[in-house]
């Protein structure tokens, strides 16, 4: 098999939501480095394969794609057979479900826990001031969505059910960054159920993988 | 066919969405009330269904689903043979495209549009102050959504080819909402190929038909 390319940094969060992806479908992959400190997703190279000058782009023989969520999508169904094979379901009730709760992560988890890191990680690391009432409204906005995801949790293993599946993996970047990078990690370690799923998510092959490569990006500590 | 069954306003834009959808498929429904100023979409019986809180929440004899993406991409694969056929494409690479754009327009375009509206529409409303920084970020980030359609509508009839889709589909009831409760409509008739494009999505039987339920909807004028 071809190995697919994904172009982007692994340490953007969508850049490892696809990476998770494609190591839990056993999918051999190529990184192609898009250096954005260098502003390179906004050259007109790139910006022929990724309009928005976003990473990750995906490609293999017969498309490139943008958006880290429909690339899950599409690895899933292509590779259906191989890897972990319930990730997007096995029949059209399952797929419906998982997709209910990935559309849940992309649209309720994404733009707190993002804005979150965004003002507790990012912006300290530029020297850049934070905005405390952004602060307050997205913790106030992701506690509320982890207080469903608690209820949740508490009836079913995973979100979609009982097995893992993209609606879990999704979660992966934004949570892992939240626990590690902010102050605010107690968001995921004071709720019962939430904690149990983040532990078994986490634990995964496939994330510690994904987390290797961010060790190895990072720059080496003096 | 027993009709599916809709929970809440025609006039919710993320309502909107599903109603033109299941118009699209030729798939009879029935409207259940959900009563937002009454607040009723936080009452406990609501909550069962849509443990967020949120409308729409779609129900047919198999299956209860909220995500009014996740209820297109359910209701286009399962009426696959009738109504508009090419709604969510015909194979696995056209599907992977529309998927990408309409994973774009939750993420790049759903986010300064509601916000915009928001803050441009239901604010001065509610009679509650606009905040001005938000209006120029969000239509700040508008603009280069915009920019990158405009150049994406150049090259392509609609947005994930030649054919009308899901994609374009997602984008009719925000863009709807700037044009006729905003001040702001410009932002679409000012890009030759967004307008182009808005008018002839826009004028499908499946939106019009929506815009009636909206009419129907709205208090009588005295």
């Amino acid at each position: 098999m071809a190995a697919v390319k994904v172009h982007g940094p692994p340490l953007s969060t969508a850049v490892s939501r696809v990476l998770a992806c494609l190591i839990e479908k056993d999918v051999p992959f190529q990184i192609i480095s898009v250096n954005m400190d260098k502003r390179e997703h906004k050259s007109p190279d790139y910006l022929k394969i990724q309009p928005f000058g976003q990473v990750p782009t995906f490609e293999d023989e017969h498309i490139t794609l943008f958006e880290s969520r429909a690339i899950c999508r599409y690895v899933s169904e292509k590779y259906v057979n191989q890897g972990t094979k319930g990730l997007f379901g096995n029949n059209p009730l399952t797929k419906a479900s998982i997709d209910q709760w990935l559309e849940a992560e992309g649209q309720n988890f994404q733009p707190p826990s993002i804005n979150l890191l965004f003002q507790l990680s990012w912006l300290p690391r530029m020297k850049l001031e934070q905005n405390q009432e952004a602060i307050k409204e997205n913790e106030e906005k992701l506690v509320k969505v982890l207080d469903v995801y608690e209820k949740r949790l508490g009836e079913s293993r995973f979100l979609a059910g009982d097995e893992f599946t993209l609606a879990d993996l999704s979660h992966l970047p934004n949570t892992q960054y939240l626990l590690s990078w902010t102050d605010r990690g107690e968001l995921i370690t004071s709720r019962k159920n939430v904690e149990r799923w983040w532990g078994e998510i986490s634990g995964r092959d496939s994330w510690k993988k994904v987390l290797e490569m961010h060790n190895a990006a990072l720059p080496t500590k003096a």
